[in-house]
């Protein structure tokens, strides 16, 4: 009784469902002190110079570099210090051959000088002189006006996931609110005549709801607003009413299959109701997250997910951000960050068929080591206990105690 | 001239600071719906098991593992269907030797039955008969009550930071709501005569505030409040009377000092009269961030930053990220993610330094390069370009294109 006629391999369901998510986000405007994490909806371009003048990056003397050519401790050149620059000011100074003025790291550079010495490199010389002990090349210790930015340069492109230093860099060149795709609505639909919520006391053979909520925090990671449509109850019905609504509504559905095949059956029936193209992936050679469902129907994703929790949640790191990412408009990839470790245990996995094995990481005087987790697959602890992931390429029937391994963190 | 008379290795300026900072959060009730990224104030410990019942792990038939043994395709055992168990209901039927009853993935075992077949490895036989073709061993497809978790179990471990899997965990043994750290918040001085608020054109030789609005994002990112102070005139009263509002108000204090030797002068004569036992490392062998300050002052981290934008954050993630989670009770190791890559150029360092070398990763048929971006240390489009840093350790004098690095994602 096979469930799933072809099993897809993981990258070719990530290609086919992700070149299909459309990527039209409505744009808004936002504070750019409030954008950490939104996706930038057009080219950034810069209005002016950075630095906006020519500045020095040290404390010293500017100068005109010709003036300290072949200065050295035995022979220094000798300079008038004709005064200082203060900072944050437009100097009133020009440096004339023989001069110079003090600076301070910072301070805009004055007519006539093209370099800094210094201060390590000078020796005060009676009331208002230095000796130069080192030569400064042309340039020496000045940023040009410029040199990070050109007016009309692309400085960040549209489709990039605003960081920390995207903040600054907006800051730096004036832009204190900025482009950036709207936030898009994911519906969430948990299905199972066993599921209660997590307030509830469950009733014998009943379990508490866990999907709707770890759902909710993958999407609010991945910069989507969740929006919990609850436990739909088992049958063709409901769960298409909801479905539908859900579609109508949001951005995107995320429905939970029950993890039994009717249950299973039922989700994909009513998904194939909602649009087209509609399934494009229905079976992922992948452990865990084999009878993931991925669709998109009338240009809304709709993503079916095993039931069980941990499935759900490393199904969701390989489908649902990116794509809730890419509604967003973003572009490039998305780097996630490993740790190497050395596996603890010999692991062993069906050939054809790419595993996800959730693994702690202990400190060791011999280095980060890697210990498989041998829960159930669909036991949320498991998950609780583990730092992250390593994966097991299709092709490998396993992994060997002592091998270096890559754990994808969470 | 030098600056400082004796420049501190990182980790040991890392464990000296964070040795030092207080670790008694104030504590919060929240819902454990909004508790991501929080950190737990107390164990959690399992009021009940999980699962709270023996439950199937596939579609299938709950039987006595006695009644299968021998089973084969050519000699299958015979059972008497007596009925199925329906999803979230209490089985009313016992399985008696001989016998055997429909059960779905996640139904709860009913009494007698200690194994359950698969579905592809029964046939139906007649009217209410199947035939076992392949033997179970007792628990054989059955997750046991209690498997997960034990009552009295400490499932999470207070100072846990909360991800997905934790509100999962949560959620399954029915705590909605949880004992969190509270937010801790954190002061932001700027300080530099040339700096502006960044909704101002810059005049002659002025600059604008980039500081303010990146450590902002970084104190969130941590789980604190940034509270911005503005930019303080750079001379010792105002910095002074500044500088102790914000300590007698926040839980931590970062100033990013100007970049002139005498405004770092001015920010450590004011950091050391706020409390003891004041500071604890100044000048870190460490590029970019050289200048830094590190203290604890009457219980209260007080960090001086270099002014410049790249240096503020770099030495932010080393320094003040760990001290925001450990003012809210964080155990255990940050882990933060790399990925490996080829490096394109050589790079040099100064042995006994370590550098942060701030690299593009480019994407290429032979696999990941990282690109390192010569820019100032001071641009902040440097940053804006790059994916990562590379660390170069302190004893090195540095890197060969070619080497495999690794790519410490921001």
């Amino acid at each position: 009784m096979p469930e799933f006629l072809k099993l897809e391999k993981r990258e070719t369901a990530q290609t086919t469902f992700l070149d299909a998510v459309p990527s039209k986000p409505a744009g808004i405007v936002v504070s750019t002190e409030s954008a950490l994490g939104r996706i930038l909806m057009k080219h950034v371009i810069a209005p002016s110079p950075l630095p906006p003048f020519a500045r020095s990056t040290v404390d010293g003397y500017a100068v005109r570099a010709a003036d300290t050519f072949g200065a050295s401790s035995s022979m220094p050149s000798y300079l008038n210090v004709s005064g200082e620059i203060l900072m944050g000011t437009e100097p009133d100074l020009e440096v004339e051959s023989g001069h110079t003025v003090l600076i301070h790291t910072g301070g805009k550079l004055p007519q006539g000088a093209d370099a800094v010495v210094m201060i390590e490199d000078t020796q005060p010389f009676g009331e208002a002189e230095i000796e130069v002990l080192k030569p400064v090349a042309e340039g020496q210790n000045v940023l040009q006006k410029g040199e990070d930015v050109q007016p009309g340069d692309i400085v960040i492109e549209a489709g990039t996931r605003i960081r920390t230093q995207e903040i600054g860099g907006l800051m730096a060149l004036g832009f204190t609110e900025v482009d950036v795709a709207a936030t898009p609505t994911v519906a969430i639909l948990s299905t199972g005549d066993e599921v209660v919520p997590p307030a509830e006391d469950p009733g014998p053979g009943q379990v508490r709801d866990i999907n709707s909520f770890t759902l909710s925090a993958i999407v609010e990671q991945a910069g989507g607003l969740p929006v919990r449509y609850g436990i739909i109850p088992d049958n063709a019905e409901d769960l298409e009413s909801a479905a539908r609504q859900a579609h109508a509504e949001h951005d995107m559905v995320l429905i939970t299959a029950g993890s039994s095949v009717s249950e299973r059956d039922i989700t994909a029936d009513v998904i194939a109701k909602l649009g087209r193209p509609g399934i494009l992936v229905h079976g992922i050679a992948l452990r865990p997250g084999k009878p993931t469902i991925l669709s998109v129907c009338d240009g809304v994703p709709v993503v079916g997910l095993p039931g069980n929790p941990v499935s759900a949640i490393v199904v969701s790191g390989l489908f649902v951000l990116p794509a809730i990412r890419k509604l967003q408009g973003m572009r490039g990839p998305e780097w996630s960050g490993s740790v190497g470790a050395t596996l603890t245990s010999n692991v062993s996995s069906a050939s054809g068929r790419e595993d996800w094995l959730p693994c702690r990481l202990i400190v060791t005087p011999e280095g980060l080591e890697a210990e498989p987790i041998f829960g159930r697959s669909n036991l949320i602890f498991t998950l609780v206990r583990a730092e992250g992931l390593v994966r097991i390429p299709a092709p490998s029937t396993g992994l060997q105690a002592g091998e270096q391994v890559e754990v994808r963190l969470f």
